[in-house]
Formats: C-alpha cells, sequence, structure tokens
C-alpha cells in the first residue's frame, strides 16, 4: 500500500467522518515487547558506473563499470562533478564515508548532494520538480554541507537503495575531494544468516528461482521493526500489505513475532466502531492513520487466522477474537438485503488496486466473501463459535448477480465493468464452481478492454486465484510475465506498480516518488513454494 | 582577511614555490593549552517579520513585523510556504527549534529549507546560483528531511546570522507544520558578563556609541577558538585581521589569552625561511594555510608589540623574539639598495586592501617600514639588540623617493598611482613629518581619481593615519562616514566590505557571498577609545 490523500479516493466514495481511537494498553504494550532488535551488518558498494543509453533496456540505459572501488580513493571530484556507485543490490540501512581532500588548502565546506538510487532513473534523472500528488520530502536525496576536511560523514537517516549519486556542488577553487570507504550499514529484522538458511527453490528453472530471490531481498528489506510498506515510502505497515507479507514471510524467514507485533499493534488501536486503520504509525509514538479501506479492515481476521495456521500459536488468535469481529462490521454494512456487496451502502474508500477507474463492488463482495470464510475456519480451528455462517451463504448467493453468463465473467456497477481484479476476488472466495471461476479470470485476461491491475497486490491476488482455481499453468505463466518482466528490466527488489509497457508508470503523477523494494510485490516466493508447490513438484 | 586563490594575487607578483613548514611542537601546545572553552547563552528571534520595499533604504527594503514571536506558535506552514524570523541582532551560533504539526496524519517527512541571514539580501533574494569565484559552499542554506514529527530538530553546524528564513519544500497534503522553541545557543570566547561590564563610551554622542556597540559586537562574534576573520566566511584567523581585532579587544573586552594562543599558532607553523602563513586552519588539526601575504607575515612582530604592551607578559615576547625576526625576511627582501620597497625585488603576494588595480609599492613601503618600527621598540622594551635601526634609516630616505612634490602626495609604482592606501601606511610609518603625510592623506582623499580602499581594513588605516598625523577631526569625519554609513545602512555588525554607493559590491564577484561580520571593521572601539580619546575627552 501507498500513501493516500482524499484526492486518491475515488469520488464515488462518500467521505466518512474521522472516527475516535479506543486504544488498547495492554495490546499496545504486547506489540512493544514484540518489537525486534535490528540485525546489522556492513555492505560496500561494489564498483563506479555510468549509464550507457541502450533502447533495449527498460529505462534506456545500462549501468557500465568505469572504475572498481579499489580505484575509487585515486579519483578526486571538484565543483560540478559527480561519481554513481553500485552496491550490486538493495539495502535498507545507514551510509557513512569518509571524505578526503586534494588540494593546497582546505578552505571552504565541501556541499555535497546523495541521491540514493533503486532504480536507474533515480540517478540519471533529476528529481527535481517532481510532479506528484503526494510529498515531494519522499525523495530520496540530501543536500550536505561538510566542514572541516579530510572527515568522516555519517548520514542520520535510513535510506534505501543500489545506486548512490555523489554530486559535487563545490568545494573550492583550492581543493577537491576524495570518496573512500563508502559503506551502508544494512538493517533489517532478518539476520543474514537467517536469510541465508532459507531452503533453495526445489528445482533448476533459473527463472524462477531468480523472482524467489528477488521477493525475499524485497521482504527482508521490508521487515524491519514492522513489516513496512516499502522502506523507501512509506515507511510503514498496511493492512492488506501485511496479509501479503506474512504469507511470503512464513515459507521463508519464519519470523512469526514480527507479525504478531504487528497483529496487536492494529489490535491497539481499532476506532470507535471496532473499524481498523488501514495503516499505523510507529514514531514518534503509536498512533493510527486516518486512512481507512474497507478491504483492508476486513483483510485483519484473514491474517490472523494465516498466523495461527502458519505458527500454531491459537492464543494470540483467542485474544484476538473480538477485534476480527469488530473489523468485519463495516464491510457487512455494505450488503444489501439480497447479501450483495454495494459501495454506496456505507461509507469508507474501496481499494483493491491502483488501476485507474477500477469498480470494486464486486472484487470487494468476492473479497469480504473470502474474509468470511477465513474468519469462519478460524473459529473452527480455536473453538469459537462460527460467525459468519449464514453471511457466506447470502454471499455465496448474491455473487452469483455479478456473473454474466453471456460474457463468462463477473461485471461490477452499473456500466458492467470486466476488471481482472473482479475476477480474482470472487475466485479466492471460490464464489462459484472453480471451473467456472478460472475461465472467468481467464476470460478477462484475454479482454483488451478489460481493466487490467496496476500493482503487484493485484497482480498477486489474481494469481492465486488462477491457482486456487485449478490454473496453476496460467499462474505460473502470469507469473513468469509479471514478476519476470520485472526481472527482465532490471529489478534487483520487487516494484510498488509495473506496467512493462510504461517505465514512467506511477499511481502518484512521477515515477520518481515510486517505491521500487515494494513488499505487496513479495508473493512470488509464497505462490512458488506455497501454492504452486504441488503443481511445480509434478512438471 | 578572506579566502584567496590564485587569481585573486594581481597578476604582476610572482607566483612563489610552496614552502615547507617547520612546525614547532612546543609553540603549537602552548596554543593548544590557552584554547578557551566558549561561552555559551540561549537567544530567541523576537517576531516574525517580512521585508517591504523601501527605496530610501541601503537595501531597498525594511523588515516589518507581521506577527509577534508569541503568534507564531499558532501559525502553520505547508509547501510553498515561508516564514522569517528576526533575532533582533546578530548571533553566531546553534540552532534548534521544535517542529510541531497541524492535521490528520503526519504521512511523509517534512522538508525544509533554512537559509541563515546576516543582512536582507540573505533571506529576501535566492542565493542560488552564486556568481562567486570562490566556494558556494560559503552560502548560509541549508535543506534538511525530518522525519517522524513532531520532533526537535537540532542543527549541528554553527551559523552566523540574524535573520532565519524557513521555507517549507514540501510537507505533506495531509499536514501542515508548525515552528516553535526556536532558539539560538550563542558561542563566543566572550561571555555575556565580560561584554557587559565594557565601560561606555564616553559622551553623549549617539552616533560613535552606536558605531562602538556595533564594534564590539562584531569582535565579540569573531572571538571563538581563534579570532576568526568572519563567523559566516571563512572561520578562521589571518595575521593582518587578528592585529586589528587584538587592538580592538585591548580597549574593551581585553582578553589576552586568546590574542597570546593566536601568536603561537602562527609561531608553530614557521615556513623554512621562517616566513608565517597568511592564515592557519585550526580543524580537523592544526595546519598552515598556503596563502602567504608579505604584509601580513610583517605584522607578526607588531602584534607581539601591541601584545606585550597591553597585557605586560614580556616572556612571550622575548620567546617569540626569533619568529619575529624571521617573519620580516622576505618583506626585507624587497628593498633595493636605496632602501626602496619594490614589488618584483621578491615573490609574495603583495595585498594592503581589496580595492581593484590597487599599486603596493608605496603603500608597503609604508607598512615595512611601520613594522620595522615597531619590532625596534619592542626590541627596547624587552632588551633585545635593536634589528632595524639601519633599515628604518633607508627607509626614510627611500620613503621620500615616493612622495611627489607637485602633487603634495606619495605616488606608487610606474604608472604614478594615487592611493588612499599609500598615503595611509606611509602616515601610520611616520615617513615624512605628520603634517605633509596628513596633507598627502587628505589631498588623496579629495583626489576624484585616487584609488579609494574598498575595506574596512583599509578605511581603518586611513583613519588612524589621519588620526597619528593630526588629522583628529578628519579620522573622525571619516569614520561617521564609513563606520556611519554602515549603521545608516542598517549594520549590527561591522562588514567585510561597504561601498555607500553600491550594496551589491563585493571582492567575490556576488554580495550573496560576503561576510558581513567581519572583524576586521571592528576597528572603531579601538580608534575612539584609543586613538581619538583625548581629541574626543577635548571636544
Amino acid at each position: 500500500m501507498a500513501e493516500t490523500e482524499v484526492v486518491g479516493v475515488p469520488a464515488n466514495q462518500k467521505v466518512e467522518r474521522v472516527l475516535k481511537t479506543v486504544r488498547n494498553e495492554t495490546f499496545a504494550q504486547k506489540a512493544e515487547a514484540l518489537k525486534p532488535k535490528l540485525h546489522e551488518w556492513v555492505d560496500h558498494p561494489l564498483s563506479v558506473v555510468e549509464f550507457q543509453p541502450d533502447p533495449e533496456a527498460f529505462f534506456k540505459c545500462t549501468p557500465v563499470r568505469t572504475h572498481t572501488i579499489e580505484e575509487l580513493s585515486t579519483l578526486s571530484y571538484g565543483k560540478g562533478d559527480e561519481v554513481i556507485l553500485d552496491f550490486g543490490s538493495h539495502r535498507v540501512g545507514y551510509l557513512s564515508f569518509h571524505v578526503g581532500v586534494e588540494g593546497v588548502n582546505v578552505d571552504a565546506p565541501a556541499r555535497l548532494r546523495l541521491t540514493f538510487g533503486e532504480i536507474p532513473y533515480d540517478v540519471t534523472e533529476n528529481l527535481h520538480p517532481c510532479e506528484t500528488w503526494i510529498s515531494t520530502s519522499w525523495l530520496p536525496d540530501e543536500v550536505i554541507n561538510v566542514d572541516w576536511l579530510p572527515t568522516d560523514v555519517d548520514m542520520p537517516r535510513r535510506y534505501s537503495f543500489r545506486y548512490l549519486k555523489i554530486e559535487v556542488i563545490d568545494t573550492s577553487p583550492k581543493y577537491k575531494v576524495r570518496f573512500l570507504d563508502i559503506k551502508v550499514r544494512a538493517v533489517s529484522a532478518i539476520s543474514p544468516l537467517v536469510a541465508a538458511g532459507v531452503p533453495k527453490l526445489e528445482g533448476n528453472d533459473d527463472e524462477l528461482i531468480g523472482i524467489d530471490r528477488i521477493s525475499q531481498v524485497t521482504l527482508r528489506d521490508c521487515m524491519q521493526t514492522v513489516f513496512e510498506d516499502g522502506p523507501r515510502r512509506d515507511r510503514r505497515v498496511w493492512l492488506g500489505d501485511l496479509r501479503l507479507q506474512a504469507l511470503a514471510n512464513y515459507c521463508t524467514f519464519k519470523d512469526y513475532d514480527l507479525v504478531k507485533r504487528c497483529l496487536y499493534l492494529f489490535a491497539a488501536l481499532p476506532r470507535e466502531d471496532g473499524s481498523l486503520p488501514a495503516c499505523l504509525f510507529e514514531k514518534p509514538k503509536l498512533s493510527p492513520a486516518s486512512d481507512y479501506i474497507v478491504d483492508y479492515d476486513s483483510l485483519f481476521g484473514p491474517i490472523v487466522y494465516d498466523y495461527a495456521v502458519a505458527s500454531g500459536d491459537l492464543e494470540t488468535a483467542v485474544e484476538l477474537w473480538p477485534t476480527i469481529l469488530g473489523s468485519m462490521k463495516i464491510a457487512l454494512a455494505h450488503l444489501d438485503e439480497n447479501g450483495r456487496f454495494t459501495s454506496d451502502a456505507a461509507a469508507g474508500w474501496k481499494f483493491l488496486d491502483w488501476s485507474d477507474g477500477l469498480e470494486t463492488d464486486a472484487g470487494m463482495h468476492g473479497l469480504v466473501l473470502f474474509c468470511c470464510k477465513e474468519i469462519n475456519r478460524l473459529a473452527t480451528l480455536i473453538g469459537k463459535p462460527v460467525p459468519f455462517a449464514e453471511v457466506v451463504s447470502k454471499m455465496i448467493v448474491g455473487a452469483s448477480s455479478f456473473y454474466d453468463d453471456s460474457l463468462g465473467v463477473f461485471v461490477s456497477g452499473p456500466a458492467r465493468q470486466v476488471s481482472w481484479s473482479s475476477q480474482a476476488w470472487l475466485g479466492l472466495a471460490g464464489a462459484m464452481d472453480p471451473q467456472i471461476c478460472l475461465k472467468a479470470i481467464t476470460t478477462a485476461m484475454a479482454d483488451p478492454k478489460a481493466v487490467k491491475p496496476l500493482t503487484p497486490y493485484a497482480y498477486h491476488h489474481v494469481a492465486e486465484s488462477l491457482a486456487r482455481n485449478g490454473g496453476d499453468e496460467q499462474c505460473l505463466r502470469l507469473m513468469r510475465e509479471y514478476w519476470g518482466g520485472m526481472v527482465r528490466a532490471g529489478a534487483d527488489t520487487f516494484w510498488e506498480c509495473f506496467d512493462a509497457e510504461d517505465s514512467r508508470r506511477s499511481p502518484y503523477g512521477d515515477c520518481h516518488n515510486n517505491s521500487y523494494c515494494h513488499a505487496w510485490s513479495c508473493t512470488p516466493s509464497y505462490l512458488l513454494r506455497v501454492v504452486l508447490k504441488d503443481f511445480l513438484a509434478g512438471t
């Protein structure tokens, strides 16, 4: 997920009143006790590079090594010079370096601009001005003035990057600077030992092995004191993203405590009607964002269910049970008397994806049905009365009203919009027979007029829905196309959004404000290791 | 003095080879032991201001209070907003403030630009690009990114300012920022108690009392762990500047130890031929600048003499005696067989002033003669053989060859240039009878074609030379015109350079890189309290 504002909410959504938070201090303390001490390790840049034009490349350029990192210490830079360093892969952490000097006098400070690049555009283009509707304060550049050279420089903020561009705005006519001992103190809740200990993906398919590896790096770099959506932006935990991160985590790093911490963080911040905020802030103190998303709220129960199954910790699920019931209230208030999800029936932003003009009724119907079913399963697991048996029955009936027999797809809204997301969620919910659902998904995917997903978050649900309805092969094909497409485009970590046809695509008006290590794109490890496990073993 | 580079050296000067430093560790340790612990005190801005156009004002604008500082905490600022705070007078120190927030979510960092203004132009104009031949790293602005609001911000660098402009580059659409508890931890070697204890200038002349007060503020803010030339730029000690600062200090703050420290710092860094660097760097470790200026080197002896007389500490003068003799070698190497100073006779930059095209032979003749006489006096004071009796005799004779009988002024160089500085230094040296010297100075001052000084450093020598040759009234008139002119222009501290006709005048190509608290302009206290004391008592 990502930062949102009112203009990001589709115009047909009612703007809700701001609800008070009824803080649960016991849960907040449980979450605090689970706060991890981050692991740290030091990495160095591998080479000095420049980007050369390459019309074949996704970003239209390719990094070419101009110097080894050993040679860097012999190079000096004066006013107007710049150098780009390549760390070889993506890191989240704290930069430090030594500024040496060459010249007769260090008679003035050095003014440097540091730009931290996740992708080539970050360091090959001027980031300012940035035509975005979210905050330009996210842009990954800093201007610093360094006194009393030579000296060590420790950058106090955390950055997320593979490339580092250093521009020398000025030294003085009497000296130039050198850059030595550049390093990043990388941080993650996952230690290098744990990361290295994840079993290799079975099989010999290099493309899938690469996709799995990049998924894990993405997840690792997003796992900090919470599951962040993206370490570059917005650096915080969102419920919908958390679910996918947790699933990828269970089959790789198995850090159950960090999931548990995030569950308690959200459970500590219910609103007065029992609903949960879409995201929350850890710093400067624990507080809910005002963002509310109906689908994210509803997904809290399924996250607890997944957690209970993966960890075996049923006690937590029992303790969070009242929170789960509260988190379904707004979603269920959208159901009409026929058990059909209707956006206008209640307030609250229905998200599903950032694709333009997405009609969410059908998809939300699927999502809410899916959540009810998962929560019913959790009830059985922990010995609670099944809460939504009747709702599920009604919604199964209601689901059929979204189905267009003649087209063989689910449609949404008065304009009977066909979108991949509608099919995906109704398919995940098992709203109709698997064959029908699979056919609906593939039909929509084959329809050039259908609304395609923009985000990996939505692509995940399409992919999983294909596999869950018997379309393992189609799922794998989609993965090779979509996540494989990012790999072919040069991704070191998976991105917040990806459009193979448009390297500048952004939900925010300017791709310079995109996040290119974004956790909702880390699910291939889960798809490959869990969802497609049997299929891959059989191929 | 100020940062210099080769292009700043007049083209007719030979470029010297770089000489090795023969470090004197004993002297370095003495200097280190004298390093002061700086005094600190906290000051707050007095009001929120805006600058309104004012064609009558020197800087064509006037600060007008828009809010009290109490009201500031109620104001919030979003993307593109700015606020200017007025601390009421000049401070050198460390800024800190609290960034509060107003809005529904602090969902992004805040990016701020802070600009520290000594004069209105610093905060009313865009500082970039800066058309200067010295380093633009001196420009007094910083861009910072602030995470996790609300929070305190402590700026780690030291600034020199009266005005603070805060521009909000961005927050996010969801919040604005407020600025609270803004303060500067001001620093100086001079405590507020000592500063307040300086006796009031005698008499009731408000203009002179104001000039004296501003001189002291200028000096105080330049007195740090050395006598800095300017706390904004270059933040280091230069020999020629040191002499004037020390003189102003003896009749005000009387901090003898800081002068002594600076003397030992220079004495710790003689070059292989015994000459002294024009300036030196304290940080990151004590080291000489490569800048060498013949006149600055020669002035070391007079500084020791002034110090010995003021402090009564003859022991230091005895210890530094060999250094003094070494510091005269290059100057004396410029004398021809007739005892006449000739630039071409030896290498080394002859400075005297930043005025364009200044011919320095006559002025340097005066300066070297002055130094020889002072050093002879010191020899007598400390019981050493008088070293330059013969040189003085010869130079007195040589001085007459610069005198143009028909014009009644000293002339310099093949083009027989008339400049204020030539008259000033030959007058200070007592090169001819006081009446002749006084007439020469006033004649040059009345000549519109004569080369005028640009800097207060040169104006000081003109003013003192007037008074030393019986022109107390003309000295006082010049002070009212020049330093009084800065006061009328709104100076809070005296400036590096001042041209009453041109508020953008700069030795560096762009006035944004000027220093407006510059110690070589702090001498009115010395002129009023010492040089003109008897005259003022009699008026």
